[in-house]
């Protein structure tokens, strides 16, 4: 069978993906299918999310935060569902002519945040494409029967909590496209590093899956925004929001470039890859909540309240003005 | 929140694929995951496979076959597996300015198949990309614990069984770029179409898993080649096979094109695309198996044996002369 076992496709499972599938539900990658027995009593979550080179990542990102990307994105609805991740299955969209060092450090990346996760790859697919880079993972998480967070759960009166800061990645990937901008926002390199980080490497907060699923009743991930995104949340339930904009949790470099531009406030809270949950929490279970998430290391900020009605959530000033968005969301299309 | 409600690329999932997902399991796709309840005593299967316009599909195929493609072939792995099929996550990468007339069909080949087979849409992801649409399906089956078919179980002796036939796929692939080519194969319209549908619209044997499940020692779906994927199927269980040439089921239009053009051979079991079964069978096995294809409705033949050894499968002609192949296997890369 030619000079070496198999087709170049085979050798290139072999030595990138082959080292990430030691766990044994994945069968070495050598069947058609990867093979698990569900944990007796708990419930599976299932998720898919694709990035798309030039859409999601640039073309000149390192390859490592790439692979890590594209993990993190799913990761982060398994976070905000309550569940604990358990694998991945991925499919690899490769143009003709890949470089090694590039798929190396792929894999390298994707491998490194598996172990961290602790979500082995358990299957995939390699194809070749004659568009861009495409990476399209599905992972699975477990959570007990019956207690998966839903959109749906929000009451009136539950307070808005969100994780960590808000409107980071959109500014790191202007920054990346307009490098000047730096300078016009009067950024130090710390905060510009900064943001390119949050924006290359979103931190999912698996952490406080535990905590989201005892104590918040009703999560999801921001991916598009925090607009629009609780806006769909308030709308699964049934209930409105009222925000504290002043409340917002902005990291030091946000607010640095805010200060100079305070519109770039829409595009922060309308745009997407935050990647932070977005819950609502009854004020009985805030302090355990709290406490939880101290815990787990991961910063959690208290931005407004759930009330009755089902108008789009207000984002107040503090004046109690409404703040107006041109488009609340991001979308493809 | 806008005129309508959500952004468009909301709408666009609501028109499209919420009709897909009337399973409970998919939340109505208006949550970040879909959740499902393991079956008590079963093991699930899991398997993701992509299709790119340009390489798995031509950019002018009907786009409801694109739809079909995509998620027969990954049933046919199910099937393979002996698994059962439960439902599907699916990535849609889709170009600028995308046609509504496109979408619809693409929607409704894709919900007509997952009718039929038995395989709700679960959730999934539409992203925007400056490449060629490309469709990633991740799929989940079950089979009683323990009892998935693998690639490692041929012992020597068993028979190698083969489902449908072989290499159509291929040549209706060469016919939809060389137009040409059907009248120097001498092809009459009906066997052109039939290859032609042979490599738009693979039949999955999922009719068959139940009897593979029963009966087969180890068992793949060809999509590589019969070729290269008996191969590996051999390489993993430790054993060699004899197959004999003049017994591989080809079609009449296959069989056509063959008189005229013997040497299209090579590319019928060497190249991909027949999603058929290949699975071997103990000899006290084979007339249950027999039985049960008969009455699943899927045609199958025995094509040879297995037998000691750690080489390459041997195909033999009448006069028992191995055929070599220049390339074994379709790869990528």
């Amino acid at each position: 069978m030619g000079d070496a076992p198999g087709s170049a496709e085979d050798r290139l499972i072999a030595r990138y993906f082959k080292p990430l599938a030691k766990d044994p539900r994945a069968l070495g990658l050598t069947d058609d299918c990867a093979v698990m027995t569900p944990p007796a009593g708990y419930d599976l979550v299932l998720k898919t999310d694709a990035i798309v080179g030039g859409v999601h990542f640039l073309p000149d990102d390192p390859p490592e935060t790439i692979g890590k990307k594209a993990l993190r994105v799913n990761l982060s609805d398994l976070a905000a569902k309550g569940a604990v991740a358990s694998g991945f299955l991925l499919v690899l969209a490769l143009p003709a002519g890949f470089d090694e060092a590039w798929m190396e450090a792929f894999a390298r990346g994707l491998g490194e945040d598996a172990e961290a996760f602790g979500a082995p790859l358990l299957g995939g697919d390699t194809v070749r494409t004659p568009g861009p880079v495409m990476v399209s993972i599905s992972i699975f998480g477990t959570v007990p029967h019956g207690t998966m967070v839903t959109r749906m759960g929000a009451k009136i009166g539950d307070l808005v909590m969100v994780t960590g800061s808000i409107g980071d990645a959109v500014l790191g990937l202007k920054l990346l496209r307009e490098p000047q901008l730096e300078t016009s926002w009067g950024l130090v390199p710390n905060h510009r590093n900064h943001l390119v980080t949050r924006y290359r490497l979103p931190q999912p907060r698996n952490a406080l899956a535990e905590a989201t699923r005892a104590h918040a009743s009703a999560a999801m991930d921001i991916s598009d925004g925090l607009v629009g995104d609780l806006g769909k949340l308030c709308a699964a339930s049934g209930v409105s929001a009222d925000i504290s904009v002043w409340d917002l949790p902005f990291s030091a470099a946000a607010q640095s470039a805010l200060k100079s531009h305070p519109l770039l406030s829409e595009e922060m809270l309308t745009e997407g890859d935050d990647y932070e949950i977005v819950c609502t929490v009854p004020p009985s279970k805030l302090d355990a909540f709290r406490s939880a998430a101290s815990t787990a290391g991961v910063p959690i900020a208290e931005i407004g309240r759930i009330v009755a009605g089902n108008a789009a959530p207000r984002f107040l000033d503090r004046d109690g003005r409404s703040l107006f968005f041109i488009r609340t969301s991001f979308s493809h299309f």
